[in-house]
């Protein structure tokens, strides 16, 4: 099974370790709008595409239950100390190297797949950095206001409407898909959208009109794994079905096929089977939570509830673990 | 032939280019004692060994003639910009990152001789990072005034006359030798010591107690080759037999078979000659120069007479280039 994610940061990595239980084709496709962190830094200084989302993804396609490769640890490695490079992921510096030398981030992420000893493949959403803006409301009395930047829209205070995306770089044209990324949608015969933060990295590959164009045009199964719990700051107090109203809202022309969401987290199971039902979808609830970290999605549930969404036989415990070992 | 060559920065790298020629086992045994630059910014910030001479050394057992492989270009690239990462060479951060997660620089080493593609060994002098202390004259009237660090005695407007070497993180004990090293130096068909900086570089090795004892007790012929011309700061106007008697002066019991200078930069042959009678060596003095570069060692030339000394037989134009392609 050819299987795409779409996503960033902690939800995109929870789909793809669930995928890597399924199949070794997988590719994550990655948002490129970071601007905290080691990955800020890095953009500020460098002029590069934010390194770290596409840094936890390539760990995800690597990450063995046995600690994994030598280079997957260095990479995951993270500076101590209190000076100029305290916080930066060694991975984050190999790849903005990486980047550079190459002057090509599919081929530097080609390269760093193959270092790591990851199945699978990383690309970026659009080969150049991004910028998140979001319309909010709740900051000024009853006035709409525009924030900037990716650590912003994720810890406003202020309830986010609907985001729109920009190149910095060439601010007056819409951001250009990866063209790999593109063809990895148009290929595959299921694509994963979500879990992760709505509007920060999730709904951005919507915003990108070649990827967009790409997910209303694949003949792939379109599945969306929504969050377990709302996340503070940029959907404070959103319920599930609400969730699915934003993402119809920033992709009216977009159909799904499921929406797999945890039972323990759907108040009102009804209006998410309708809210599905009005993107095309059939709402899967199930029990995906890790009982032992909040938040969490369980990476055997979730492979589990996937295969059971798609019709894919359970192969069972024992050829389950054959699979996890070809990973390696 | 097993050869180690033991030095650091340009001179090392110059013996290393010229020893891949002649064979492909090759250790490079390098000082640990640098605190400039890219290198002296991650020693003093994370406490590591400061890996620019060592990443030096691996590119110097890497590079082909078509530019070697993708990952040692990668490591030798340096960031650019007016950030916390410019200077940097990414092969310098990414031996941080391997030394902290292996916590042991020799283990790291040689994974990164894997990645890089190079062949032979590149081993630090000490596993811990050194500082040199200078005994320098000239600086106030008629006294002798001690200096600290690599960057202040290579750059002293005084005249060194002699160095010592501490661990700062043990200052009551001697140096310890890398274990690795001392058993290459036993091991070995031939060993040589320079060219490089001769106070930072070169010296260095003999007051590594360890390192000193298997340099005298090794069966190895053991072979000098001295610099092109002198180096301001710390050796501004010294004659050829002055590198000599320097060298004697630090390690009296040390015997020499070959030493090797450019006819061009030996004023006064007879007492080069003399100077390397009193060490035990015959003095090879040849064209070794690169014309074009001032100060640099042609490689070709400079293995061609060391092949010369050591007695081995020229392999010839057409061999020579085979030889080269192993190196791939």
């Amino acid at each position: 099974m050819r299987a795409v994610a779409l996503g960033g940061g902690h939800g995109l990595h929870a789909t793809l370790t669930a995928l890597r239980r399924i199949t070794e084709d997988v590719t994550a496709v990655v948002t490129v709008a970071d601007d905290g962190g080691s990955s800020g830094r890095l953009r500020r200084e460098l002029g590069l595409l934010p390194p770290g989302d596409l840094r936890q993804a390539l760990a995800a396609l690597t990450a063995t239950e046995d600690g994994g490769t030598l280079w997957a640890e260095v990479f995951q490695h993270r500076f101590g100390g209190s000076g100029a490079l305290n916080g930066h992921a060694v991975g984050n510096l190999l790849l903005a190297g990486l980047f550079e030398v190459l002057g090509d981030p599919v081929a530097a992420l080609d390269e760093a797949v193959h270092l790591v000893g990851a199945s699978g493949r990383v690309l970026p959403m659009c080969p150049e950095p991004l910028e998140i803006e979001a319309e909010v409301t709740g900051l000024e009395n009853g006035a709409v206001s525009r924030i900037r930047g990716q650590v912003a829209v994720a810890s406003t205070p202020g309830q986010v409407k609907r985001i729109t995306l920009r190149n910095p770089g060439r601010p007056s044209e819409p951001p250009a898909a990866c063209t790999e990324a593109v063809d990895a949608v148009l290929g595959a015969d299921a694509v994963f959208l979500g879990p992760g933060s709505w509007f920060t990295s999730v709904l951005p590959h919507l915003l990108v009109p070649g990827l967009h164009d790409a997910l209303v045009a694949t003949k792939a199964t379109k599945v969306v794994i929504l969050n377990l719990i709302p996340q503070p700051g940029e959907t404070a107090g959103f319920s599930p079905e609400r969730h699915l109203h934003v993402l119809f809202e920033h992709a009216p022309q977009l159909k799904v096929d499921v929406v797999v969401a945890d039972r323990d987290w759907v108040p009102t199971p009804v209006r998410l089977r309708q809210a599905a039902a009005e993107l095309g979808a059939t709402a899967h609830l199930v029990s995906i939570a890790d009982p032992d970290v909040a938040g969490r999605h369980d990476p055997d549930a979730l492979a589990k509830c996937v295969r059971e969404a798609l019709g894919l036989a359970d192969r069972g415990e024992q050829a389950e673990q054959e699979g996890q070992g070809r990973w390696r």
